[in-house]
């Protein structure tokens, strides 16, 4: 199944879970004529030329951008000012410049300043991944039933933003417009609170003296297993989500503690109530999950066809 | 594959996940001659008797444990206490009394004290279970690859604790001896904490007003899903765990939370390299859970063509 050509030239500034999975869907869409491909390390590169992510692999940022129809930055977000700078000049007139990150604010002003008139700039953010990096760890169908994230600025062209959101619907997602500081709120409760919570009880249990690491592991199955998948993600992607969402971040983190707050007063003081109340509520909400079709009541959340490294790993 | 029947009687007290799946591994197995069901009300008792989980389903608890081999306390813990008492006089001798609780120092002195001489008291615990609920989430593989923890007080028999751990190994398990006060510590941290932490997480995205609950539920994908499985567990089975595993559960979560406002203060002065140590070490831990065989890379955790109810719901 292949669509017509949306850009005819993509360049794709970052060869990770991402930005490889954008190059095999895009390809196999047949939504671009041509994958230019850039990534910082010798390694990364050679992992990407072995599995033929991109058609050619440029020696730097500026150079793969140059000419492109479509640039997508997809590292992690600290590095998106610097590259900005470095690509501007080479950024070819009715270009579109975008990126994968997780924080849109202040990505917006690290890279909107210097993206030069006449190339449009429409930040963007797809909601997937798996807890894998790196290039193999792509795969074709990885924003399938997905959601992405468009924040095009107010005086952002039209024809442009609408020119993105049909490459994202070619590529299997659903397209939704966000305000990007509304963005960063929604994302800081689904997902970047999620994940330091995630980090933090393994690390808690890392450092535990009563129990050893081998009883974690062993036992882990109790619940512990489930936090680990995301807490698995790549460190250097998720320093840079916190250190630049970092008001979303704390407010949020702020109620959850609150919250706990209140659950760990409730153990305490024996009110077997406020438990019960609390842990029948949220169990509505799974069910409103599934129901969305961002779940499968099965464990593996739906994606056990799909993630290539998962079904090899077994 | 049937093995040689270990126990004749088998009395159930609960049909929920665990007891139902006891009795369909132990039937499969070949290990009981009879399974007795005891179940509070009649609604799952109808449940029960339509997936044939046990042959006979007594009026009362007293009734079921009656001239039993085995009896298994299969009910949320806390109330533990009232079955002892309730069944206590109706215990043979030679009869072993065990659980399935989660929390097991609070279990002993609850039940302990009804237990008549002559009758073995052997406390236990699968460290195996899915979020779903009740008879007809039982089902008979559940304990095929897990461990189940006993801990028998030291004064018991040897003979009678070494029966029951053949039992859980024929079941599929592995079996560990372990003091009580050490599983309660063990199991805070892999399992009660973690549950805590899902409810809770889950609980707060509940209440925001500036994220609507249907945003929530869209970009779940980005990692809020995770949470959203385990915090769909038995509610009135986890309240009792908090209120009768209360110390080691604050003592856990103190450190969760000391080691979360190290991370919330990293964000708030922008200390990444302190975000990017946790978040590299606590890749490792993930990697050592999969090698040990108590999850795969899969992110459905090995149980996708286990567990029945996953399957059919998708």
């Amino acid at each position: 199944m292949t669509g017509s050509v949306i850009y005819e030239r993509l360049a794709l500034i970052g060869l990770g879970l991402i930005g490889a999975s954008i190059a095999l869907a895009a390809r196999r869409q047949g939504l671009v004529k041509n994958i230019v491909g850039y990534t910082r390390t010798a390694e990364t590169r050679a992992i990407a030329q072995s599995l033929k992510i991109a058609d050619s692999y440029p020696a730097s940022a500026a150079e793969a951008a140059q000419g492109a129809d479509l640039v997508v930055l997809a590292t992690p977000v600290g590095s998106f000012r610097a590259l900005a700078q470095e690509i501007a000049p080479q950024l070819k007139k009715g270009a579109t410049l975008t990126d994968v990150g997780s924080v849109k604010s202040t990505v917006i002003k690290d890279v909107g300043p210097s993206v030069p008139a006449g190339v449009h700039r429409v930040p963007g953010h797809p909601i997937a991944g798996t807890e894998h990096s790196g290039p193999a760890a792509g795969f074709a169908t990885l924003f399938e039933g997905r959601w992405c994230i468009l924040t095009p600025p107010a005086e952002a062209d039209e024809a442009a933003v609408a020119r993105l959101e049909s490459f994202w619907r070619a590529l299997g997602s659903s397209v939704e417009r966000m305000d990007a500081k509304h963005h960063d709120m929604v994302l800081a409760i689904t997902s970047h609170v999620p994940h330091l919570i995630a980090y933090n009880i393994v690390s808690t249990a890392d450092h535990l003296a009563q129990v050893t690491s081998s009883e974690v592991i062993k036992y882990s199955a109790g619940g512990f297993r489930d936090f680990t998948r995301i807490a698995a993600s790549d460190p250097v992607m998720w320093r840079d989500v916190f250190l630049n969402n970092k008001d979303a971040v704390l407010e949020m983190l702020g109620r959850f503690n609150e919250d706990l707050s209140l659950l760990q007063r409730a153990i305490r003081y024996g009110d077997g109530n406020t438990l019960e109340e609390v842990f029948t509520r949220t169990r509505a909400i799974r069910r409103s999950i599934i129901d969305a079709g961002q779940e499968t009541a099965e464990p593996d959340f739906g994606r056990h066809a799909k993630d290539p490294l998962s079904a090899s790993k077994k």
